[in-house]
């Protein structure tokens, strides 16, 4: 049996697949990217499962429109609409999505031809890495720093590359590094990017879950013709339910991923639609993101407390001001993927910096996860990785 | 902005579209291909949903794995191995998917590189067509006859194409005419298919809704190593939750499958699939499908009866033994399409053949949906449909 090209070079989640091994019980995993439970608001989404049962009854069962749910669009769009000055988004420049994975796939489908460029953040996103290597996009990294982008390293591979068909950035408490653009940053992005004919993705899981400083402008929303937002509903309800949307006032592209959705799903589940619309139509949303953010905070604390403690000096890590990451960045040449081995045998699990690169291998770079840990299992699980730290930094030092 | 020439090249979904239309109140629609809200055991997935929140809690709404929920697989497992002697599948041969819509495109997009074959029937569900477009396939259309398909001319492509990766069949209750693959044929298929290196697949949504004649084995499933069937809980308990599954014990293409579903959309929504396995876990399925059977049968008759008392009788239709649709051939010559914008002013809306097709254009077929309507309903429907036919055929004679 020969299979596609296309999958033989896709990527199999390293995340997923360290789930599994992370998943059991006595691995303190700071590897998965799972919501603390306790952003789940299960009594309410119960009532609000009741009343949409007595409300809508078999229409909440049956097939239902490619688009998604108006009510839930239009929720959408009061949503960003209210979150930024000068925003005039409409429910039609919105599609419900099977999560915000399926976005990411879908639009790598509408716009890339084997070979067309994608610039992707160095390091990024890796589910969007996996989407995108089934159309088999030639990636075109640009260097992440503290501050956001790159801007020279967009503008030169933006000058020296006819085939970029797209831009994907997460800009709000980026996966992996819990870094957030600023807004200098994203003005010069803006700058550059306008003068392209590109699309600008921001994927914004996280945007909602703020502890620190003032919420930033989208880079392109309102204001560039090509821009597209996604969004989810996974890190603030629910991410069992899979439901994401993209929005963007490009309504060429918008129904061109109308027809991609229609071949991947027909539509997204209409029960959870309506159900996380009677949610939110019923609750109040802000109020329950106000105590996941305050559970993140102390839990990103008491890590970075830790780290403080127990981590070589030598050994640096990114202070996020909400989101769900810690990137730590070992000294030079070593292995984060040999930590990950030796980690795992002292029962931690990270993700290795590896499968957020599309230009290197062997990096030494990882990404902590502190949203699904008590305070006290972080402190022993960043214990137990600061001997291992110190043991590899004694090592390096006798080697040289 | 330069949009992939893959979805330039898919064609937005005909059923989907006039759907839209055919939803108006005052349209008689024999369009769609919707279930009957009977379908839907409202009550008792009430009570599904509040057992399974009682047990599982916060479980329903975490994320979950990319295979699926267990006990869902081996609930599947088990009714395919009691439906058919010989069977030995077990919960890892299974995948769920976000509707069996998910599986046609996850499939193609492991198989199929730019310009590989995949055999269709012809006619063949529309969907299919579109999901399978997205990969660029060349399609090679295979004869559907009454019996199932034209086995000499399915042998002629394998032998005579060397890319041919899958066969795409709907042996069951067929989307969309109706027809039944018989023993015979599904045994002679099997015959030719064994010797070649493709896969076979079985989509079977329809396969439980039987009311007439006795159950057929499938025809690869169980006895050939690329066999690969599709399932679906849309037509037997809720369209609306999106639940498929794929069914292969080739592991290394369900390996390729799992690569491509965590790309989509990391995981089927879990809250459906805990709710669906606890509904089929405390009721019983076979006493809820037999109702159902037994309002499509008597639909189905209204139908057919009213198709022998209006129609010429130079018009032919098939008659299902189960399943959703009628499949209706007009005189040599004359166009549905022409007939359906007719049928539109009459408020009568049904899906033209064209979009079934891969090879032709303005045929003289279409496809009727009873599922939906009241045999009062369908009687009137069917009367309009019966006068403009009758013009026709007059009107074709007089130019003749």
């Amino acid at each position: 049996m020969k299979y596609a090209e296309k999958i033989l070079n896709t990527p199999s989640s390293f995340t997923r697949d360290i789930l599994k091994v992370a998943g059991q019980e006595d691995v303190i995993s700071f590897a998965g990217g799972l919501p603390n439970p306790i952003s789940f608001p299960v009594e309410d989404l119960q009532n609000a499962i009741n009343h949409a049962i007595e409300v809508h009854g078999p229409k909440l069962f049956q097939y239902s429109a490619t688009e998604g749910y108006l009510p839930l669009r239009q929720y959408v769009a009061d949503k960003l609409n209210k979150g930024q000055e000068g925003l005039d988004i409409q429910p039609e420049d919105i599609l419900i999505t099977t999560g915000s994975q399926q976005a990411l796939e879908m639009i790598s489908q509408v716009m890339i031809d084997k070979g067309d460029g994608i610039v992707m953040e160095e390091p990024g996103y890796l589910g969007a890495i996996q989407a995108f290597h089934l159309t088999e996009p030639t990636f075109h990294p640009v260097t992440l720093t503290d501050e956001g982008l790159n801007v020279a390293e967009l503008e030169n591979m933006l000058k020296n590359n006819q085939n970029i068909k797209f831009i994907y950035t997460v800009p709000n408490f980026h996966n992996p590094t819990g870094i957030t653009y600023t807004k200098e940053n994203r003005d010069a992005i803006y700058d550059v990017v306008k003068n392209y004919d590109v699309i600008l993705i921001e994927d914004d899981p996280y945007g909602d879950l703020r502890w620190n400083g003032e919420k930033i402008p989208y880079i392109g929303a309102g204001r560039l013709e090509n821009s597209v937002v996604l969004g989810s509903f996974s890190k603030i309800v629910t991410p069992g339910m899979r439901l994401g949307y993209i929005v963007t006032k490009n309504k060429e592209l918008l129904n061109h991923v109308i027809t991609a959705k229609q071949a991947a799903d027909l539509h997204t589940n209409i029960f959870s639609q309506i159900v996380i619309h009677e949610y939110l139509a019923k609750n109040d949303l802000e109020a329950h993101v106000s105590k996941i953010i305050a559970l993140y905070e102390s839990q990103a604390n008491a890590m970075l407390e830790a780290m403080a403690k127990y981590f070589p000096s030598s050994v640096k890590f990114t202070k996020p001001d909400g989101g769900m990451f810690i990137w730590v960045t070992l000294e030079e040449g070593v292995s984060s993927l040999d930590l990950f081995y030796k980690a795992m045998e002292e029962k931690v699990a990270f993700v290795p910096g590896d499968p957020f690169y599309t230009s290197k291998t062997n990096v030494n770079t990882f990404r902590l996860n502190y949203t699904n840990s008590s305070p006290e299992v972080i402190e022993e699980g960043i214990k137990r990785l600061g001997k291992l730290l110190h043991e590899v930094s004694t090592t390096e030092k006798a080697l040289v």
